[in-house]
């Protein structure tokens, strides 16, 4: 089928290639000409025949701002997909506005980053079963082959509230191997680190795809002394705990491995200075002064 | 090659099944006679050819006694091989017990559960390079096929260790999992949590054979309605985190989701009575009376 694609970055590139492989015919825009098939959304919607569907994938700052210029220049009976990690509680009400002109959408989690254009995105997707019936062969061309990868999670807003708990689900997991990478790395025993990673790859209870990617990394740099110890989050951690507290659901494990994120971008520990001063405090325990 | 195995239960006798499978030449003891192909170790040691190799293959708390027993009828230059959750501390002393009287020990990490007969087992061992190097046949026929399920992870007790960071891990990710599923199933938009899981089991960033095995339980049970939120430890989470305390790892990930089980066992917490009893100290919160 036929389909408008905004936004031509990594995630956006990359799906246009494999759609297009597919045999399906994308007209994208980006908004930078070197990546652009057509000048402007208003030469998108021209190119594109009625009722359409275009793709939106962009950063999620910029998201609503994109959706809105492109609503001004579709017409009732179109479907925009969002497929940017926009947080669910934004699909809920900018599906009632894009309705207040005739216009569908449905959210979609998309998961597979740089790895998705030769083995497919896991896609998760909330909105109208009418809708999504209109958009399953671009589904179908972006999921990976066979029976996975593919959910209608529920009503607009499921689609990026099941990818929001992916994520968060990540961290968690992403953290249990790096405690015990760091528990395996600190014993006395244990002089193979990077052949017990690996050696987890088949017949274990642990494998998975981020312990291929950690033995990997392991491969390129066996004490991973190329990196700090610094990681950044892009927002969803931090919604599904947000979550959590709103529903009063227990979640020791994720929150953990996103506060683990927060210290690591500290270059000290206000928390822990309170804690110095405390045991000052008590009289006879040593402290470390700032540095100078 | 021939070998010894001590313990024909679920594991061990799978673990027969394989060897056998493979070409080897096993002579079984079980308590159990039913399973037994010989009525007692001292009819085990005759029957295999010196220099011996044994593996036994008991419940952690009866392989001390099982392997004094074996080392009572085996000679100098036979091998002693723990494939046992045994905790890593162990290895050592039990080593050195059995190099008094010439005999060899590697400990073996064995993980792939029932899964394991058709699939392979993955290995973590450790000890001297010649003893490992006398059981790779063994290890060999037992691993899953392909480069990865092995290695030599380090000297006497190194297996072990890395098999109890391994369930370390397990505990960690298999609550990501859990804290994920508890949002999803209370989250208001998502209308099909099972259906959610399985899409992830590819394309997903969070694909693993821990998913896999949760999208079977939730196809057996999409609300795990037949279960109470109630779990066992086994011992080796315990050990990860008493390795992480005796060397100042953090650890918050993996000692919350060994937390959760503590609590997950407890009929009443006395840690919430005192939230409670303070809170109604301040004066003016309501509190919950204990059952009559």
């Amino acid at each position: 089928m036929q389909l408008g694609l905004v936004g031509l970055g990594r995630m956006g590139g990359n799906m246009r290639e494999r759609l297009r492989a597919a045999g399906h015919e994308v007209i994208g825009f980006d908004r930078n000409p070197q990546l652009s098939d057509v000048a402007s959304l208003a030469e998108l919607a021209e190119k594109l025949t009625g009722p359409r569907a275009v793709w939106v994938m962009v950063p999620a700052a910029v998201t609503d701002a994109t959706i809105d210029e492109l609503a001004g220049v579709l017409d009732e009976g179109d479907i925009i997909i969002d497929g940017g990690n926009s947080r669910f509680s934004d699909d809920g009400p900018r599906a009632e506005r894009l309705a207040g002109r005739g216009i569908g959408y449905l959210d979609v989690g998309v998961s597979g980053g740089i790895w998705g254009r030769e083995n497919g995105y896991a896609l998760m997707v909330g909105g109208a079963e009418e809708h999504v019936e209109r958009l399953m062969p671009v589904f179908d061309a972006l999921k990976p082959a066979g029976e996975f990868g593919f959910v209608h999670a529920g009503p607009v807003g499921a689609g990026h509230y099941a990818k929001m708990v992916h994520n968060g689900i990540e961290y968690g997991l992403m953290h249990a191997y790096a405690e015990g990478y760091e528990l395996l790395a600190a014993s006395e025993l244990v002089t193979n680190v990077p052949g017990v990673f690996r050696s987890w790859r088949e017949g274990s209870v642990v494998k998975s795809w981020l312990l291929d990617l950690m033995d990997r990394a392991l491969e390129q740099d066996p004490e991973l002394a190329q990196l700090r110890g610094y990681a950044e989050d892009t927002g969803e951690g931090r919604w599904t705990v947000d979550e959590a507290v709103r529903l009063a659901v227990p979640m020791n494990v994720i929150a953990a491995a996103l506060f683990a994120r927060f210290t690591s971008r500290q270059t000290d520990s206000p928390a822990m200075k309170a804690v110095a001063a405390l045991r000052q405090q008590f009289g006879g325990h040593a402290v470390t002064p700032a540095d100078g």
